[in-house]
């Protein structure tokens, strides 16, 4: 199942291993870059093109923090339409290129595991891979993080 | 070994697991919450103290993201100071408990391994434990992460 934005909030019944999901796009540009750079990662290849060249990035490239910061804004604004929102407990990040200044991104995820709470009969504990990719549909981060998703109200036992 | 900020710079030759360092202070509150939670990730909880009480959360608490992305400047800012910045090539992150707007956050990271490159003899990989705590010392965040650290210039055969 292939879900697109704007779908209705899913609970834990909802969702199957192996469901995916499309998030809306994101347009990055030098100065969000430089603006996140600047309050949370200030280091010449995030905050200088030039200064960026000579650096093993070879140019401007946002922080990983900021590809996982706009990763999260897309997955909650249509990318991952669980009931509940998402709240993550944890998980695992990396990065297999950087992210540019002309980069536009997505985020393709899927749902990996689904364990029910044993004892919280009203949720339960879900993976979720989500690639970040960009507009030549090259990965840019990979997520695997673990999400809290109720279950539909009323359903519970 | 314990360092403070303003250290020297440090090369791959002069770290040794186990050597540990503590970031200065960022103090946290609701404005600098709600401005990252509007930006990055926003869901009540971090941006409505009223609906946040309803929530798990309990009350307004940051986006994990934002505790992620405060840790990152307390290590760039001297809390990791390491030679050729702090590139990650991806890692861990649990969140064990959530930032609130009175917290005043620190970094104590230490090093846990260190793997010279095979191939690149002028650098080597580095993971780096950091827990993330406030004023009363409770971790808030814990990450794992590889970091490229380059060889003393001149040094590496």
């Amino acid at each position: 199942m292939t879900m697109t934005t704007h779908s209705p909030l899913l609970y834990l019944e909802d969702l199957r291993v192996g469901d995916r999901f499309t998030s809306p796009q994101h347009a990055m540009d030098e100065a969000q870059i430089k603006a996140f750079a600047t309050q949370f990662d200030p280091q010449p290849f995030h905050l200088d093109d030039t200064a960026a060249r000579a650096t093993l990035f070879g140019g401007l490239a946002a922080s990983g923090w900021h590809t996982a910061a706009v990763t999260m804004r897309l997955l909650v604004t249509g990318g991952l339409p669980i009931a509940g929102g998402i709240v993550g407990a944890g998980g695992e990040l990396s990065w297999p290129q950087p992210t540019r200044p002309v980069d536009v991104l997505h985020v393709v995820s899927e749902i990996i595991t689904i364990v029910p709470s044993r004892s919280r009969p009203d949720r339960g504990m879900v993976t979720v891979r989500s690639e970040t990719r960009n507009q030549h549909d090259e990965v840019l981060q990979v997520s695997v993080v673990r999400v809290v998703v109720p279950c539909r109200p009323g359903t519970a036992q």
